[in-house]
């Protein structure tokens, strides 16, 4: 008799969206005149840059003709790609063959899991993105849940005001870590110092680093590393996820990246020889126009227009904070990161302030707790959302 | 300490694909002159038809423009692919809802086990695809190889001449069966009666049958189903894998699709649900242009672009196989799927014939011993390549 993977069931329901769309529903059918702000998701809203678009397009003609279309591509993704991110996004600090393309950054730090012992110890960021500890729980890495500390099993580390939303190497050994820099939710980045010590930690226990830079390209802080590896060290413990997807606009698109360096490796044993053969077996690489597409993406024209977005964004974000500030709001986040972290105002829960935000402002936000347990009492406000959206929230917000 | 997934250990090295490479590479060196007739890989060889090229070159263009750009999609895959799917691949013996949009078979085949027990038994074809192998292995489903019977805990199901190319449901009590129809490598399609006995099969023992049918569009007998859910109770036993790679030519596009029918259920668990959750965590989607191309194949000019060059390559195989058969040689398949499997001459191993083959012929095929044992003495040939390699072939055939 075929049996069901027992660790599905010690998942917690996809809750917090399902909530979202429940009170928004009821909303809008009680105020169908009403247009809805929507800050929640972190989705980009403006097309692609006319750049991009030429390449999509032309690359597209392509597999019309004999002479040009292409079938099965290399699984690690083509050169062309490649050999541009490591030279532009890198520096060179780590070769093309080090860097798998892949159709989205979720994939990737789910699917890495694979290639680690189901005995590692995980550890991540509290608040943080919800799919490291769903696919950690699905992997068999946890116990069951408990309402009051989370699921048994992974190490939630504290990325609170107390931390400056950095997150610290705890005293305990852990074997496998989730950063996210800029972190999703509260929007912040973290220091050189901060990545120096994580670096440390992991040489002492063995630990690898899953270093996942999305939203890199938001930082705007000079002084805030973009890359691990532009720490000494970082090629021995650290594999880095990046994506297409915030960066260039590629969320209907789908493509990422991630790095796995020849350097890391455990008792002699490669890495990347372990993901590539993972990767190699279960994947069969990027669709031929979206790579070409990336690949516009570190042209001079197309770097020039996405640079002038990513600005554009940013003033967003940080007048949409700066707003929120003037009004007596505590907000974190929104200088490296277009996530704006916002306490509740009077010790109201996430939850209550989302409603207040929902049913006072039409703003849809995302309540912090559904990021986990220290995200209790703060609001995510993404800045992904059209300019217009965010100032008639800013406006909204001030009638409140 | 992190450790690494054990279970990787056990696979053998990719020797098939290099062990050709390093011998064709050396024919080439030493006989710059000839011109490689490839018969090797499944790919295709045609571009897009024009159908299919407008939807891509036209979707693409959307995601230039404000008013129809795409950011992140619904996971399971857009409606407007789904709804067609349902209809004229199924005739709507599934309901959209059942299907999940994807960026490979091979993703799925393998991704799939992820919602099943570890403990459970894997039962395959000998020779098959060998994707199913791999990553039961990597899943920690097995024990180590043996060079005389293949991993410990597999379990392998002869697909020989003496089950004429059928896979026959064993007397064990399996938990998890691949079965691929029409099968890669043979090239043989299996019957009514065979599926009704794997539906039976699966029933009795509570089993779950993988039906991976990449291959159906190349059927041409109309007595072979197209889908396991032709079969009275296939919904309640299987889930079923299609891909677009090879039915229109999208193995450098990448989609396919998985059906996961609502009535398959274990212990009143809905496998459905597992799937949808693992989907929607560990996948962002397939690229909205591309779900656009796959919806052109279900036009009434698609369709009909599509299903002439199907017969085309479908008349190309058996001009193929009839030709060998001329000379003498046994062969099988080339009727339902653009694979010819020839057994090889005077009793020759796989790799000797395939090295008489190269190295007299300048063909280029793929030992069946790289499929499982039971492919030893045998030969693949690919009829995806185009119709003047296919000439050439037998041409030089004709000279051995």
């Amino acid at each position: 008799m075929a049996l069901l993977n027992p660790h599905y069931q010690k998942l917690q329901s996809g809750y917090l969206f399902q909530e979202i769309e429940k009170r928004v529903s009821a909303y809008q059918k009680a105020f169908p005149e009403n247009v809805l702000l929507n800050l929640g998701i972190g989705d980009v809203s403006e097309p692609l840059t006319p750049t991009l678009l030429k390449a999509l397009v032309h690359a597209s003609s392509e597999m019309g003709d004999p002479q040009t279309f292409r079938g099965y591509g290399p699984s690690q993704g083509y050169a062309f790609l490649r050999e541009k991110i490591a030279e532009q996004d890198f520096q060179n600090r780590i070769t093309p063959d080090e860097i798998f393309i892949s159709d989205g950054a979720k994939n990737d730090v789910a699917n890495l899991q694979e290639i680690f012992c189901t005995q590692n110890q995980v550890g991540l960021a509290d608040p943080v993105y919800p799919v490291y500890i769903d696919t950690t729980v699905m992997a068999g890495r946890t116990g069951p849940f408990h309402e009051t500390k989370g699921y048994e099993g992974i190490h939630y580390l504290p990325c609170t005001e107390e931390t400056g939303f950095e997150v610290l190497p705890p005293k305990a050994p852990l074997d496998l870590i989730y950063l996210c820099s800029p972190n999703n939710p509260t929007g912040v980045a973290f220091s050189k110092n901060t990545l120096k010590k994580w670096i440390a930690y992991a040489k002492e226990h063995q630990a690898v680093l899953l270093f996942d830079a999305a939203y890199e390209a938001y930082i705007t802080d000079p002084n805030i590393p973009h890359s691990i590896y532009e720490i000494e060290g970082g090629k021995e413990v650290a594999i880095e996820i990046r994506s297409f997807s915030k960066t260039a606009g590629f969320t209907g698109l789908r493509c990422s990246y991630t790095v796995v360096p020849k350097d890391l490796q455990i008792n002699k044993q490669s890495l990347h020889a372990l993901w590539s053969r993972r990767h190699g077996t279960k994947f069969g690489g990027v669709s031929y126009p979206i790579q070409r597409t990336a690949e516009a993406v570190y042209s001079k024209e197309g770097h020039q227009e996405l640079k002038t977005r990513i600005t554009c964004c940013m003033q967003g974000a940080k007048a949409f904070k700066a707003s929120l500030q003037k009004q007596g709001f505590t907000v974190f986040g929104g200088e490296n990161a277009p996530y704006v972290w916002c306490k509740t105002p009077n010790g109201l829960s996430s939850w209550d302030f989302f409603d207040t935000l929902l049913t006072q402002a039409s703003i849809l936000s995302i309540p912090g707790s559904g990021f986990g347990r220290r995200g209790e009492g703060y609001i995510r406000f993404s800045a992904f959302a059209p300019q217009t959206t965010l100032q008639q929230a800013t406006k909204a917000l001030s009638c409140l």
